[in-house]
């Protein structure tokens, strides 16, 4: 791999930053005074900045890069299309070679109840085509009343307007505004309910917590339910064994639209193709984005079911969505690459018998008893820490949110990029990470989990 | 260039295609009847579809390839950017050399107001930024009423929810819904207003019409105006003289942010970097993307005013927004190269002075006298042609958008691709064309024209 061949120091590229650019859910003003980490150069699991200092990515990238970083497939890929056809447009009655194998493939991957794609360049933009979708879908299947969107709260779909109000993160609805025609349930999160409930008690409430909602809002009103199948940017929280099955149930039971947020879970990160697979549940419609591409072009879209898609085509007439960048030839061709290599490596069922299992019996036996440690939740090349102050009744710090962000403090520090939220430490290292980078991975964690649960004077 | 190495004959694109994508804005179900035209390769402004006809892309792609195709600086830019490090993310207190040297570059090009970037994947992306964050804008600046954006009938700015209902195209609002805390008011499109008005007192009154839609929301409610300095999908249309000025002291007048839609106007279009620069105001906002990358990797971006950037960072704590690909390290290396050749290679300025004017003049010499076209509009590298069945009162064809259509499809037929909307055909070739290359599009164009109204007895 090349050497980094940039010429300027660090302070530089902070300053003209902090001049400049405002970045994605941070204060500005902090990170302007304590000055930006300059990424420069990576390879597979390991990215370096732009004073030497190599990390261990264990969040692969923002959720992305399942593949690692240093692909020269992917980067062969990406040039040769842009030589031959950079861009060309979906709206002109024309297509072009790239995407239409994109199709082929992703349908090649996906289960026969499912037969339509719409391209976009991000997850936002695939919850956003979802929204506007689902409501056609109905008017053209004779249903136009069933508007209402159902989210969850702490659940993240994007950050556009609309997305944001049908996520469930009220920071985030306070910037740009709740919208009309959403609604919320409570999220799955048994830790976060201390009490006697059994997690398949406590899934099954939160269940049907939905049908209660669709009762309130008339199903007649109601077009459909999104989620995550485990939640993402909430936290990596897995919910109970009994939640998805009893969604399917209300689901299908009242006519909505069952819509799986794939874009964190799809792509191989939990073992399977597509985190609705981990979980056996049917959705349909799948959002997809990140490790599409690997995170190498920016790339989303939406899967549609037979007969969504079906009725859309033979009946809709105009379909009055499109991006400039839909099926954008050198992202399809990237997203072609990646996976191909995802499949033909053997990557995603490496993941499912070998990888998976060894990262999750690993953080089980480094932290089952670590007094810091109240849960750990994953499966496949995904995984949280679940902090609390008292593990017998699930009581978790006050200041939590200080807590975890100290221990991802200490994470960078000891060369390991973990994330932190509320109060769990989250991971989602590359697919193709083998034993000894997942070995890194576990003990640098633990390292950056210690020193918090030493200042806390639980070691 | 390589000749495509494409194993596959059209057909089986075309049905493979027909199976499994809905593409944009358009009836997939007559589209997969008709089957698509499958594009394969091209360089500067040509293009060839899979069975090897070429045609002169007088739209650049979709108002992006501004650099046109083939531009060996962008793909090696591209593959050296992805092999360095194909990815990271700007929440993690982290940057990239790529992004920073972007945000220098650009703010090197822009008037010394603006100050700070955010960095999308597109122009909706950039726009779903914009209401996000003038709402946020006027929570910090203490005026948190401050929230109804006001946009123009027929006026594009994206296909999400709240893009789609700020821009005015009703059919899209009625797949996805209207939103509250929008409003409307005309365009300033006089060729559709017969009658004595001059254009400079069309153009005032259609500025005014935002004074009483500011008067009537109340100003204390008005967050922002947003508008294209000239409509792109809307058709091409450049306002009258006397409309920017006059809306520019109504936003200042009433505390209104003017947020200008350079997503098809930037990057040279109109031989100015910016379009509201070739009609002489001064808007707080840009939303930029196509030309940002020349449409090789998916790229927008919001830039703000000094006055509204300072506020955000020195005051607003926490930014609730981010996508991954904010500020995507490829992306951005693209954006850089092709932003440098705009500059390096006076691109821009050669638009403006030499290739612009000789465009605009032999498009008058040879439509200005045409039986078909009743106006004539454009700057620099964009024209429309407005088509009238009477020239003399502005009477348009009742069945204007299907003799555009046919206008637009003797165009493929000729080789040349211009596009239809309404009542007009419209093109924005690459800014790069030489004088041989204008002279092969006004040939064709004339063509398709000619051939079009022989169909209707003026020829």
């Amino acid at each position: 791999m090349s050497m980094s061949n940039s010429p300027r120091e660090t302070g530089d590229y902070q300053a003209l930053d902090a001049r400049h650019h405002i970045h994605a859910f941070l204060d500005q003003k902090a990170l302007n005074a304590e000055g930006a980490r300059v990424m420069v150069k990576a390879d597979r699991l390991h990215i370096w900045d732009n004073d030497g200092k190599r990390y261990l990515d264990g969040m692969s990238g923002l959720w992305c890069t399942n593949l690692g970083y240093g692909r020269e497939d992917l980067v062969a890929a990406a040039a040769r299309q842009m030589e031959q056809l950079p861009y060309y447009n979906m709206f002109f009655h024309t297509t072009h070679p790239a995407v239409v194998e994109l199709s082929e493939l992703l349908f090649s991957l996906l289960p026969d109840r499912y037969s339509h794609a719409i391209y976009t360049n991000s997850g936002s933009e695939a919850n956003e085509v979802l929204i506007r979708t689902v409501r056609r879908y109905w008017q053209v299947a004779g249903q136009p009343k069933k508007r209402i969107m159902i989210g969850r709260w702490n659940g993240y779909h994007g950050s556009t307007l609309a997305t944001s109000a049908m996520g469930g993160m009220k920071f985030m609805h306070e910037m740009g505004g709740m919208l009309p025609e959403i609604a919320h349930i409570d999220e799955p999160y048994w830790y976060a309910h201390p009490g006697n409930m059994t997690p398949d008690e406590f899934g099954r409430r939160c269940a049907r917590q939905l049908e209660e909602k669709i009762l309130e809002l008339g199903a007649e009103n109601v077009a459909g339910f999104i989620a995550e199948p485990f939640q993402g940017a909430g936290g990596m929280i897995f919910p109970p064994e009994s939640y998805w099955p009893e969604i399917q149930r209300i689901c299908r039971q009242y006519n909505v639209l069952l819509c799986a947020d794939e874009v964190i879970g799809g792509f191989g990160r939990t073992g399977e193709w597509f985190a609705s697979q981990h979980f056996g549940f049917e959705p349909d419609t799948l959002s997809i984005a990140k490790g599409l591409t690997s995170g190498y072009v920016p790339m989303g879209g939406l899967i549609l079911s037979k007969k969504m898609g079906q009725t859309l085509v033979e009946e809709g007439g105009v379909f009055a969505h499109g991006l400039t960048y839909s099926g954008h030839p050198v992202a399809a061709a990237v997203a072609l690459a990646n996976i191909k290599a995802l499949r033909d490596e053997g990557i995603v069922s490496r993941v499912k018998q070998d990888t998976g299992p060894y990262l999750q019996k690993g953080l089980r036996e480094m932290f089952a008893d670590h007094p810091l440690v109240g849960e750990i939740q994953g499966a496949g090349m995904v995984a949280a820490l679940q902090f609390a102050e008292d593990k017998a009744s699930r009581r978790r710090f006050a200041n939590e949110s200080d807590i975890t962000w100290r221990c991802r403090s200490y994470g960078f520090e000891e060369g390991v990029i973990i994330r932190s939220t509320a109060g769990r430490m989250i991971m989602a290292p590359a697919l193709v990470a083998t034993h000894g980078e997942i070995d890194e991975l576990l003990e640098k964690t633990k390292c950056a989990v210690d020193r918090t649960a030493r200042d806390l004077g639980l070691l």
